[in-house]
């Protein structure tokens, strides 16, 4: 526990800033297991340790600095992506030591479009470097005016649609972007992007594997049109947990934006990757009405459901049933052990939309609290001095 | 807009104090019209107005005290209904104004159990008049324990369970716990409990009501061997909003827990109730791919799809296709006007784990900003002095 006992409102009970214990965290909570998470980010740093491809770990999976700055100060990266204004203005706060030359820039993949986005983005150019996703004229130019104003430069990837059908230009129309950025004031041309984000969930290597490499393929041909058309093209920018070691050794990819691998889910669990599910959501359980059933406190305003329901660890032959607003309905074997009172740990399905959920993590050392992590880049608002 | 142009760590672009244009606002943001949710509010006092039968507003369905504040001043309330202690908290402080003798107490219509609620609840209790739903022995003893060492009296419902599987003892074991919790220190018996959710969502109201009236006839059955075995019973807890009109007329059920009226979702807005939709989630179009696709700032992080897809308001033959992390698909009719930079209303598909996603509410008066309303009881943390 940290030696000041109240972080972002909350305080332990009884105002204690000693070292507490789990049992101790009012739930529903986010706690992590720093061991675990620590030997995950080793892991994904020492296979792009290789080089040449390098890692630009995805902030929006945590939303955390403190988780962040490990991931950065593991080494490989290129520096941080980031979804969201907010995001990137949080990281270039709370992170501008770790985002230097060496360990790279802040990469908005992303299309920032809307009242105060492109000024937002400005403004925290100035302190770090920034580049940012665009997939049309009307984006750039918004980018552009915003960067010219402010007298900064901003980078600017060309976003590929690769087959995910959402954001992105079409492969014939990515030139004619490309030198649009580069007439533009105020942004600097680096490369393209392209998110494989229909194919990083696929739980057959071998169809995730082709179907990948056929991505990358069209992400290439593009970087090279760019390349042979005179535009400059350093960064080739990819991927997620699910491709990392399809896309990220396919020459010419240069960067690979994978998030989830810190923490995991139960999603990506399915998937053959050395990564270890690292959090969890903490439950008390409030209510057992019958042998077979056990309601514990947190609910899906507390965990997502979006990919599943969640799974009670540790508690053999247990299967959540039902998740309401505030609950947690579990069908157990009548001599599971579970009282009014007990804790239950929940992996959550899927860690992006469940970590958005809360306020801070509790980070674990086996049973001890060691330390509370504010999720500072929760939210949509303008964040300044997140130091 | 308010006089203070920054509330809740949010600022309007450009710092601009004076009455906003919807336009400005920075998206993904939920937005609700004040004219159509102060119809509902009072729709929905009128409904109770004659009695006996109160309505308890659910906190839980807007954690915002601006809102709570306009649903117990249209009268006809018993007071609020909160999910949990935070809610709880935050309502003691910004309302107890409202939460007089006239206007009621604060029910937690859920079973706190676990590190700190108790106590918490207990503190509570020193400002203003909590009631707490009890299902087992355990949590009866926890939150006596705590309200005796406060010094304070904590009024307790026995929740039961009408049918729908989730807390709640049965029939047989209520009287049991109701003398239990007589002969505790510091708690205070008022009543009975039951939530039919299980039911509030049936689209065919004959259904509805049959099996409505049923749950409420053992909720009744319950009260009556209550009195009968000398328990006070004055307090009868049950209903939503799909159920008001059903569990609010029947006779010996004194108080109504509806919260989603008073801004609706999709969800809600198939059944046949006069509430209409009040909150949206505002969107800005970030990417135009092809003429008949549109991709908005707003995923399911800023809006939830556990009853479903998001519908595109005012938007003729639009349908969301896919809800991601940070994007809403939308499949568009090529001439259907939208461009980068255009802005959408969302009608959520569930109101309270949309609004759970936010900070704050941007309240209009048509196309107008007139207040920035806090969402303060978002969260699970210890609140005080929320005022």
């Amino acid at each position: 526990m940290s030696d000041e006992p109240r972080i972002c409102g909350i305080e332990r009970p009884g105002g204690d800033s000693s070292v507490g214990d789990v049992r101790e965290i009012p739930t529903p909570a986010l706690v992590v297991d720093v061991a675990t998470m620590q030997r995950n980010i080793e892991r994904m740093a020492g296979f792009f340790a290789a080089g040449p491809c390098r890692l630009r770990p995805h902030f929006k999976a945590h939303k955390t600095p403190e988780i962040a700055r490990r991931q950065l100060v593991a080494g490989s990266c290129a520096g941080l992506t980031c979804a969201t204004v907010s995001e990137a203005e949080v990281a270039a706060s709370a992170l501008a030591d770790q985002l230097t030359e060496a360990s790279g820039d802040i990469l908005i993949a992303n299309e920032p479009v809307g009242p105060g986005k492109c000024e937002r983005i400005a403004k925290v150019a100035r302190d770090v470097s920034v580049t940012v996703a665009v997939d049309s004229t009307a984006g750039l130019t918004a980018l552009s005016d915003a960067a010219a104003r402010a007298g900064v430069t901003v980078g600017v990837l060309v976003d590929l649609d690769v087959g995910m059908g959402r954001c992105g230009v079409q492969l014939e129309s990515a030139v004619s972007l490309g030198r649009q950025v580069v007439a533009a004031k105020g942004l600097a041309l680096r490369g393209v992007m392209g998110y494989e984000g229909h194919l990083v969930g696929l739980t057959e290597r071998s169809e995730r594997e082709t179907r990948a490499r056929d991505a990358m393929a069209g992400l290439v041909r593009t970087a090279n049109l760019f390349r042979s058309d005179g535009l400059p093209c350093d960064v080739v920018s990819a991927g997620g947990t699910g491709t990392y070691d399809i896309s990220g050794r396919v020459d010419e990819v240069t960067e690979i934006q994978a998030g989830s691998y810190v923490l995991m889910d139960s999603h990506y669990g399915r998937l053959d990757i050395p990564f270890e599910q690292a959090f969890w959501v903490l439950g008390t359980v409030v209510s057992r009405p019958e042998p077979g059933r056990c309601v514990t406190d947190c609910g899906h305003k507390s965990m997502t459901k979006d990919h599943g329901y969640p799974f009670a660890r540790d508690v053999v032959g247990a299967a959540v049933v039902a998740l309401n607003d505030e609950h947690a309905t579990i069908a157990v074997p009548p001599d599971c052990g579970l009282s009014v009172g007990s804790y239950v740990y929940f992996q959550p399905s899927h860690i992006d939309p469940t970590i958005n959920l809360h306020d801070v993590f509790y980070a674990l050392d086996g049973d001890y609290v060691v330390a509370i992590w504010p999720i500072a880049a929760r939210g949509y608002h303008e964040h300044r001095d997140v130091a």
